[in-house]
């Protein structure tokens, strides 16, 4: 997708061909700053301190941390130490683990010589089977909204809300739940994004909001608390969110705020459909509000914000009086009752079990 | 109500016995600092601006205001002209408007060097009525809370969501949905409290975290995201919230985002509660979703953010990308069915036609 009239991913191979750029996404959306990762060490800090996010984006820059492993010592003994250091970066990202265990899986047999440069090619390969993945949700998507639009006899408009960032910042390019805006977007459809804000990390202000801009998809950024209201007054089509985690049985693990708004588009008869990779679908789960653990998160959060001052300048600021205590969980479940269907890479399918193993026939059992 | 330990409302009269002293809610929560309004177009500044804000206490400073007005020239052309002035500062304040018309209609027929002292009488009289209700309030729903409570079995703690600011700074003491809670506190019962951050403003954030944490009350501050998570998880006893405006069949006009927490309160089985005095029902509507214009608000509330930095001071910060919109609707509307009850000054009923006759014969017809 485009940043300043620019095709970008959001992870490539830097000039000197061998160092991987990134995008800062702290810096987002005040600053648009590259970063140059030159060794594993710089990898793991990258995944931690954020400057890269969301699942897919995580995999891949894990894969690449092994590459630059390999290029500072191909032994056996670095192999599992740089596998280790990276996975600790975010122990819960599902992702992360896929990456590094499919690379380091293919790496240890070889003979420490050949290790880089394979290394470098799975991780690009990861890269590439993301976009791929990407844009087959894109396109499956794109019908629905077609779909959507046409019976509603192709208005100027065509609302789409969407919650958190799943778009292609969070991916290598395309996104989740964004692919079939863009792709409904490049194929002239009339398509207006509402962006939840989504408290506390903010990432549908500053990330979607940044993305659909540069990008050129008209969007506007609301508070979370909105949704209900504009769903009541017919003012949304449909929502799409992505999925962290879905079960076997179709509940959708999502940024914190995904039932609130699944509730409302329930409540008003909204389409609710989750976009999402097989990646992140969990068979061994049945029930999502019992079973999946949800993540506590740093208070700061939600009690600290960044922006740009008057002057232009960024600053942090406590919005919180002073002595109150905050509590911060990352995510929800929205159970699959509420749930209109799941788009993924091969196509459409209920929020069920049934719906996922008419897609996923080879693992659904 | 305390801060620093002190009993306080929100309006006084000052130390020289005739100006008007009100607390600057724009400061909260950062600074505790109080105003002195010496002259009408103070006082309509002060509504204007927010010094002042919730119904009833924009009710009490208008009717000071005429008070002020009266001090200043108490002809029949200034109490004209005065009125007007102190209307036209919020025009949709109902609270406002009752208050103004209740004391302009008192003065009129008096002889001008009457009023000013009638008027100083009348406002002090709202105040004391306007506590008085809130107080019956308190009292109705603490029973509510005690029974539940008593109905857990007593548990260590008792929690109770809020969202926005309907506590004793929208009011002169006591404050409505956080009436029944200041009393529960007061009777022993554990009560902890999640306040809503309640974006786009985040006057629970400011405004019910400060002053729960003054007077002494458990709470958590949390995104307005998280309460759909917590009641998923059985970690929501009940909820209260306030009405700025309700139907004659019980729909509740209320800070945007309560119709969403309303929503998941009724998908689990939590009971939700609107607080409210009988100046906020509206008996000419039925239908709120179709009926109540929702106001749309200055979309710089969603945009910019008030807070400390690390060394102190306060900073606004704008937290969006340049060139994205944003969508700022002030209220929603929560269908009388997603409502348990209604806590009036006279008792509780049902959220409905039939509840509401029960409470007010005499007006409900």
């Amino acid at each position: 997708m485009k940043i300043y009239g620019e095709s970008r991913r959001t992870i490539w191979i830097a000039a000197d061909s061998w160092g991987v750029e990134v995008i800062d996404q702290t810096r987002l959306p005040f600053e648009v700053e590259t970063k140059v990762l030159r060794s594993m060490a710089a990898a793991a800090e990258a995944i931690r301190t954020m400057v890269v996010r969301g699942a897919p984006l995580i995999g891949a820059t894990g894969a690449y941390g092994l590459a630059l492993a390999m290029r500072e010592d191909p032994s056996d003994a670095n192999l599992a130490e740089a596998h280790a250091t990276l996975l600790a970066t975010r122990p819960t990202a599902v992702n992360l683990r896929w990456a590094l265990d499919d690379v380091a899986g293919r790496l240890a047999p070889m003979a420490p010589s050949e290790r880089m440069s394979a290394a470098y090619r799975r991780a690009a390969e990861i890269c590439d089977e993301d976009v791929e993945s990407c844009r087959s949700i894109g396109r499956h998507g794109l019908e629905i909204i077609r779909g959507l639009w046409e019976k509603k006899g192709k208005p100027d408009r065509f609302d789409v809300l969407t919650h958190c960032n799943a778009g292609w910042l969070a991916t290598i390019d395309w996104g989740t739940a964004l692919a079939p805006i863009y792709m409904a977007y490049e194929a002239g459809i009339p398509v207006h994004v509402w962006v939840d804000e989504t408290r506390p990390r903010n990432q549908g202000a500053s990330l979607t909001a940044f993305e659909l801009g540069q990008h050129g998809v008209d969007h506007t950024v609301i508070a979370d608390n909105l949704g209900g209201h504009l769903m009541q007054h017919g003012q949304v089509d449909m929502a799409i969110v992505g999925s962290d985690r879905t079960t076997a049985a179709g509940d959708v693990c999502n940024k914190i705020g995904t039932y609130l708004k699944a509730l409302a588009a329930h409540d008003n008869g909204v389409p609710f459909y989750a976009a999402l990779p097989y990646t992140t679908i969990d068979w061994s789960l049945s029930d999502g509000v019992e079973e999946i653990p949800i993540e506590e998160r740093d208070g700061r959060e939600l009690s600290h914000i960044t922006g740009r001052t008057e002057d232009g300048s960024l600053a942090t600021v406590d919005i919180l009086p002073r002595g109150s205590r905050v509590a911060n969980f990352g995510f929800d479940v929205t159970p699959a009752r509420l749930v209109t269907g799941l788009i993924t890479e091969r196509g459409v399918c209920a929020a069920s079990r049934e719906g996922l193993r008419g897609l996923y026939p080879e693992v659904a059992g």
